[in-house]
């Protein structure tokens, strides 16, 4: 998906459109009040005030034709330098304008830009006529709040996007429809994948047993994974108390994204952000020698972030979420084999689930930002060095970004983009010289002195909930066989005669551990056939009086049109080697 | 373990021996003021004040001494009835009986009962000499408020437990020693099953790796066995709005054992102290049919429940757990069937773990209690005279328990004795008219009519956090060995030799899924062997020339003396029929 912002033409081309928007509207609306226009990723748009009316998608169509009347009368755009009085006095009747002139500096000359009977403010540059802005689409139209602050008037805010050629704009529509038909939220609901309830609350996710399963699967997958890795895996328990996090330094620095503290009796608790200090309590329940580093401790651990209800997105921003996380315990001489470990395994599983377009991060921290980091400028010069000499020691391609470090220490991001084009950190493996010191960890060494371990904090899926949405996007909901809810969907060509034979084919498939459904209801078989397919199953079986005689069965897989009939034994082994592959 | 509170001959007996521990600390600590000495379940106890002085466990041999010598000299033990004034005057100088005999009605007669120089408030029976009460041991000492009273003074209190002649005493003795060595708390420790810390709070404990890798097998055990029997799982999320459990019912009726509500801008979040709720909305999210029902819904769900952090205990008594839970949705005509397939289920699982000392308990509602249990007599008549009605169909052997339903409905609980003989609520299946009414749940029947389901709350193995109480006291910590945390234990005779032998059937066992340990320490021998034995490993394996030579494995199974020498292959498939059998 294409970044408007990134690119200088199409940025002064997005910008010269939201006037002819604003242009158009003026026409059509003459009381509507402007507020501002601005050019964003996904094009632009602009804040408008109509008094009462409200505009809908259906109203879009009108604007668009008036849009599209100006377009063609070729309006010359031109560029006026004014005065603040001036300015003052030519946008006198819209006071959203009056503020945004008040507030520019005294001496600033403010340019505005005037086709036709149409003048805004603005600082430029544009096209030069609106016979430019031909290939525009306007794209929705929403409510949002002045200034973004709840306490005042909702503007109507419409947005819309604008190409060079129409070629272009074709190709950018036919993106924004696959990535709204990939949307995770769309396809969850179609499939049944998840739900939420405003009695249980924003940003809370039920998985139903469609979602449910894939994530069984995903669980066992990343469980097994890490323990043939040498990884223990533990439970803890999702509250802390209070005094647990300022132990940790998260009370310092993570407050704002904790829910609120429960007070009972003489005890504060609260809900866990991160599962780290529960980790670093296990480590500390026994002691270590050297002998015993480096140990693994792994969690699928429910943690709980507070994020504002507007920000929620389906599985993708949530207040509850389940990490894939552990915490490495390791000698410093250990640290680089250990991090080239975690890598290895990140890219073990990015083969598993063919993910190829990514790229690793050094995530850094802000010098300047001493709310969010741990302030200890040694130990940061340490950790950091430390961590950018292992990735260069390991031949890895990375990028470096500032401010983006935990606030205990660096980290390595491994960044995807999603299907729909967004840019996520998936994977991450961070060095921790800070939570050692803070929970006095120590082991013996050689000598029989107590020192600190290092410990790596590390994430492969990232959290359950977020590679869930990044999985449904990038299978568009047809989830590989070892991951489908239900792998195989049997369909008996005529309830009547073909009933039985279904039955025990469905028997055998379950009995072998296939997902498998029966679907005997009295329906026509190209009903049912074509509900396979939208349910995305991976194999659909048609079973009629060939397959009867010949003691064999027909199968579709999804995706292909196709019907090839083999031996139960046969399908069995084909069913048996796609879950292996994991293709 | 024996109640002597059930027993009159021993209540009798124990409250003499309390008097007895009372008249010896007399002798010995003469300022002592005595509250009370009543019998318990376990023996007898006497709460006494010592002023500033403190009694400890070594002190305990000085009391049994004398109260010995009170024993020996055969003192007569009469009773003496007493007016209010004259018992005023004879304790005069002991506030606390004071305070007993002021609080006695006006005109009742006061008894007491005095054996040489001792005299104490009792309303007996007692026996007849401080000879009968010579089997007796004082158990141990601690610390009790005044009253109970956390604001009030801090009392000694002297536990003790005394039989009719000495055989009985030590089999108790005997008894008390194996509970200990039972206790799951105390063999948490040892084996490193679970821990906890002041810093995450009273009642939360930490799974260990070895306890995760138990209850990860039961999870998997568990799900696996519902879904085969037609469960399906979700996950749902730990908190609700307490708008949420506003509707259930549990605001009104269970949010004294809920923790703090969260409040946020202008929500009210609270986390949740049953999932009900939570699968109740799972079902209201889509429409249903006759013949889609039944409906059953599991998860492995967290949960929540204030608990007084002195009331915790261990993973018996917690303030998070993780319940084996599920709801089913059926039919009217499907309830019994349903409770059947329940009670199967239930009874196949006990088969599993070799639980057989259970009993069925239909847990009914007490009419009177109109807070704890939801005001609707009729539909409260209906639920038990209907679920009483199935397990007489049922031909189920069970007993009625007036008060210990849900506040929803009546339950058919499964009590099991611990072994160490606490008599606790297992499994549970209830039914429930409440929950679908107020959440407006309906399915349509055959004549297209919407119409309410029915719902039956069931939990198999209870929470994950009880049963594992339950099998730790129960096998004593040494799990079989599909559930054991180490497997196999490896043991090379001389590391200088045999290692790389050891390591090749280590390597071996764990490519075939068993969880395998190599114990390739420089220790001796016979130190490493004895601390597999400690660990209760089911296999140890001790492999030296001979097995190098013949290429066999040795191996002493946990509890055996005698060692077996079979191949490698011969011992992977006892182990896996050991792993099938789940003995």
């Amino acid at each position: 998906m294409i970044n408007v912002k990134e690119h200088e033409q199409l940025s002064i081309l997005n910008h010269s459109a939201a006037h002819l928007l604003a242009h158009a509207v003026k026409h059509l609306y003459p009381n509507a009040k402007f507020w501002v226009g601005p050019v964003i990723e996904e094009g632009f748009y602009y804040d408008i005030d109509l008094g009462d009316e409200v505009i809908n998608e259906d109203d879009l169509e009108q604007i668009t034709k008036e849009m599209k009347k100006i377009v063609k009368s070729d309006k010359l755009i031109k560029r006026i330098e004014l005065s603040k009085e001036e300015a003052l006095e030519i946008f006198k009747d819209d006071p959203y304008k009056i503020d945004l002139i008040e507030n520019m500096p005294a001496e600033e000359i403010i340019s505005a830009y005037k086709q036709d009977d149409f003048i805004d403010l603005c600082k430029g540059p544009h096209v030069s006529t609106t016979k430019k802005l031909k290939h525009f689409k306007l794209l929705k139209v929403s409510g949002a709040y002045y200034k973004g602050d709840s306490k005042n008037k909702v503007l109507q805010r419409i947005y819309g996007i604008c190409f060079e050629n129409e070629e272009d704009l074709e190709k950018h529509l036919e993106a924004l429809e696959d990535a709204k038909n990939r949307d995770h939220r769309k396809l969850g609901k179609e499939l049944e994948l998840f739900t939420s309830h405003e009695l249980v609350g924003p940003g809370l996710q039920m998985w139903l047993p469609n979602g449910a399963t894939v994530r069984t699967e995903l669980e066992n997958y990343i469980r097994t994974k890490e323990t043939k890795e040498g990884y223990d895996h533990v439970y803890t328990p999702s509250l802390g108390s209070v005094d647990l996090y300022k132990t940790s330094g998260h009370w310092d620095h993570y407050k704002d994204d904790m829910f609120p503290v429960m007070k009972m009796d003489n005890e504060e608790l609260v809900l866990r952000p991160m599962n780290c200090p529960h980790h670093m309590l296990i480590y500390k329940n026994s002691l270590h020698s050297y002998r015993d580093l480096p140990i693994r401790i792994g969690e699928l651990a429910p943690d709980f972030r507070y994020e504002a209800s507007g920000a929620v997105c389906g599985l993708e921003r949530v207040r509850q979420m389940c990490q894939n996380d552990a915490h490495l315990f390791v000698r410093p001489d250990q640290i680089k084999e250990e991090v080239a470990k975690v890598v290895n395994l990140i890219l073990s599983v990015y083969e598993d689930f063919n993910i190829t377009n990514y790229s690793f991060r050094l995530s850094l921290r802000d010098k300047e930002d001493k709310e969010k980091y741990f302030d200890d400028d040694e130990m940061w010069d340490k950790a950091e060095s430390e961590l950018r000499k292992v990735l260069t020691d390991l031949n890895l391609n990375f990028y470096e970004a500032k401010g983006e470090a935990a606030f205990y220490g660096p980290k390595l991001d491994v960044q995807i983009k999603s299907a729909i084009g967004h840019d996520v950190t998936l994977s991450t493996c961070q060095l921790d010289f800070l939570l050692p010191e803070r929970f006095d960890l120590t082991y013996t060494n050689e000598k029989g002195e107590k020192v600190r371990p290092v410990v790596i904090h590390r994430a492969i899926l990232g959290t359950f909930d977020r590679f869930m949405a990044y999985l449904i996007e990038e299978t568009k909901g047809a989830f590989p066989l070892w991951l489908a809810p239900t792998g195989v969907n049997v369909i008996p060509v005529n309830n009547g005669y073909h009933l039985e034979y279904a039955k025990e084919i469905y028997e055998f498939l379950k009995e072998n551990d296939i997902r498998t459904k029966l679907d005997a209801r009295d329906e026509k078989l190209g009903y049912k056939i074509r509900e396979s397919v939208t349910k995305k199953i991976p194999f659909t079986l048609i079973l009629g009086q060939n397959e009867v005689d010949n003691q064999t069965v027909s199968y579709r897989k999804y995706g292909t049109e196709e019907t090839v009939t083999v031996s139960k034994e046969d399908f069995l082994k084909i069913l048996k080697e796609n879950i292996k592959s994991k293709k």
